[in-house]
């Protein structure tokens, strides 16, 4: 009987000291607007554990292509309790002679630590200067936010590392892709980049540009 | 005649140095979809000076429960105008022998002031360090984001403080309701807490926890 | 067809490594809920080259008003591409004799940049000291957030300068009109103010305030 | 025997498991060089409780002045703790007929609860629209960052308030000394406030301003 | 020669348009002054790429303790490179039966990527909801920002973690070690969690606390 | 003699409401150390009106180069007063067949207006989408944050912009000085890039680079 009057107390005093609008997280509603600070945020009510795993990082990423390599991003609305929280991870898979090529992240820093291999990874600074580190199991780099970098498979066999983003949306733009794989008229390409005619058209021919 | 006219003028100017679509303020709209910066926007036009009122702190909360303490809470939506804004306010009551047990906000730091009472309050750093002070009227205490802290009534009658958080929506997470007051499996509780079995089982039943 | 084969490569390639959910810009969607960051997002293959140009500055504004000036903003929603981006723009005309009153932009600080004549432009700090100067074409003056502040044209013929914010939606307050141009009870202007009842009503006539 | 074991384990444990650098606070050394972020820190190990803790607002503020009201702060540096987190406090008395003129604070949002007393207080918005309540005690009000505001005693004894700010440095301009208090020539106040010559050299002369 | 003069041009060049004082990175010098944005910055003449490299995380840390665990940080200082880049990184070893406690990070969000074993990990919301997941080789999981979370080997052989945090200083507080492992007096820790005297005084025993 | 007394209580008035530790601003003081945040802070004792003001923007930069365009930024420290504020400025001269190279601002987006002549420009999204349009005087375009953009003469005469900043410290890399300006080995620009080794080496001569 004590015991009763106790749980009524206790359940009226949580519900009396919990706060009535508490957002912890805000897991994606895929459905739903986003706004500038990401998704919608799905109905608590509805969130459940799954929301804030993922699986899709142990499996290696489909390496056969012209860089030999994968990104394997875990990020929102695919990992919808990630969303808003400030932080998202990639896996990166390199094979023998693989390339991530010179890229940027426009919304993040990111880290990176290997877990296999043997990776030669380098950033280039807004003062044009290079700074360069191989990395073998264990090791870390840093790349600061929006500067052009690159990691390159330099040991003998298969590379594995994890990076992580500041952001839950750190964005990738991929240079020979954003110069060669679109619509950009090869003059504005050759004008802005000093580039030849014809290795602009032959990078376009290579990425599948046009124009 | 000149009046008119020069009314007019400034009608106009009016609506030409204007901006557009100025946001001073983004009024909770608790139907409309929530995104990781808080709440919707209600329309500006149906925004009035009642929604950036809040009149639930005149009222000392009910402390006829075990903790003898009640917090009562300013926050969107109840709070409707204070979404977004960086800021909030709760009231605490301390009956005597009153404790608000230790707990954190996961999403600001915490200013308190004494209205009434002797309050023995305390934060734990992340070095395990201990600060601890003993507060009369008019004292005030800063609590940093984030770490463990407490509210005691250290004095005879009752006690009164207001907090304020640097957050519109700062969280709160309360030690022995997180430990012992849901379906956390007391062998992970005992895990990762070191307390014993007995004294989890135990609280968990004050509590009103299973598992 | 070794080149098809490539080609195929490099799509799979860009599929494999762009990210699922990028989300480089958030143009404004005005017919969606606003939140605390800003307008909803415009789904982004909706978006097109128009909604990052904004073609309202090449054109004086009006400035045959009582302050013989003019501010067109660009901003969202008008500016859609804008939103969310940290950064805005307004283009300010001074005729002989024009005025920017006295105002504040709570959300952003200012930075002006004189594009013809001459503008004496100050701002006062919070400890009440004041900061002016001369500006000639070419000359840039800031002004730190929230801080009242005002341009003048100073010289002969009109005046224009561009003025920047480090927000998409910096807000403006106009002193003049925020005192005189709505309903605020005169009593309570001038209890707020130390304005004279003669000053107060004065202006509230010729501003159009009332009460 | 065992035990000491057991706690040479712990030590050794727990310096293994603590982070290097934690910074929980950046508490004020008013002797270092600030940064846009606030005061440089003190040296954690010379920090005590005393720094997170604030005994200046237990006192009624000096009213014998012709606003008949005091604001007593609560910030950086004599609140040493509070530097860096993003929250502030301070207390304001009004005694009959008191009144905290229209002012504004360009960090930050300010919300308001009510001690004692009936306090009419205010807001004008961006559109020039006035949001106007009557504050009781335990009433609490909420001004968005940077608007003009004002707090008036409309009650027949002293009113107290506490306010608290969403940052630790949320500045405070006051008005009418913005306007009359310094070396801001007339003829300056005049043209960008559409004052008469006559209300603007009368102010100046009671709030003590030249030019 | 027409080389020549094109080369002076180019350097002329660069000169012109780099930015004088371009900020790409803050590489964490522990001699100056910290603030409550990180470390001082380090004359950027000074920096090297080993400032922007870790090493510290290609080795297990020492499980040989009561928890059978280790956490690893790649913070600043030790990793300069990384201040003010709000991103972080640690490992995670469980030896067999190894738990890291429940704990918060104050500053930041966490994900974790298990790279070896089983681990059990969990936390609990605001709302006193537990979210439990078994996480096998390359499962991540998210834990939003100051909330209560654990891992626990709940594999036959040791696992290995990698965890990212959204800050560069996200803080740990272990839940064991802030109630029993300092001299927090044994009546507060029980008046504020509830738990006996006897289990307090245990485990102030055990872990070292005193009072 | 009233007058004197009402001085003196306006005095001890506005010292007891003003607030001891206002920071409105940041000047930068560039002897002193830097932060993540920015410059340290000159005593705002020693501030003055030339600290907010910044001339250098009324001289067409020399466009003698091989671009021949020129970037004349308005940056702290050699602008002050703008350190800390959020927002930066600069000005582009294009003579006819001027180009500002591909380029990213790792921290801020650019928001563009075109005082004089006509200008193509464009930006690559991460999704490798292109934006691109012609603006005429008085045309604004919008470059979100860290993406590939560029500015191109496309008039007869020369043109000129003023850009606009969300930060003050935006940076500036610009893709051919970074790929070939440097030393940076030619085989990794290659790896990196796609480019050919002739190409490579035939900017790296142009260019100044290096390996």
């Amino acid at each position: 009987m004590k015991m009763i009057i106790q749980i009524f107390f206790i359940i009226s005093l949580i519900s009396t000291i919990s706060f009535a609008s508490v957002q912890d997280f805000c897991v994606a509603d895929p459905k739903g607007p986003q706004s500038p600070s990401g998704y919608s945020c799905k109905n608590p009510d509805q969130v459940t554990e799954n929301d804030f795993a993922f699986t899709g990082l142990g499996k290696a990423g489909n390496t056969s292509n012209i860089i030999k390599a994968a990104v394997t991003p875990a990020f929102a609305p695919a990992y919808a309790g990630i969303n808003g929280l400030g932080v998202s991870l990639a896996r990166l898979d390199l094979a023998g002679g693989g390339v991530i090529p010179l890229h940027t992240h426009p919304g993040a820093s990111e880290v990176l630590v290997v877990i296999q291999g043997t990776i030669c990874a380098g950033f280039i600074s807004s003062a044009n200067k290079v700074y360069l580190k191989t990395l073998n199991r264990g090791d870390s780099m840093v790349f600061p936010q929006g500067l052009l970098h690159f990691q390159l498979n330099s040991g003998k066999g298969p590379a594995l590392a994890f990076v992580a983003f500041g952001s839950s949306s750190p964005g990738l733009q991929i240079l020979p892709f954003a110069l060669f794989a679109n619509d950009l008229p090869s003059e504005l390409v050759e004008a802005t980049t000093f580039l030849s005619d014809a290795e602009v058209k032959k990078l376009k021919g290579v990425l599948g540009g046009t124009n």
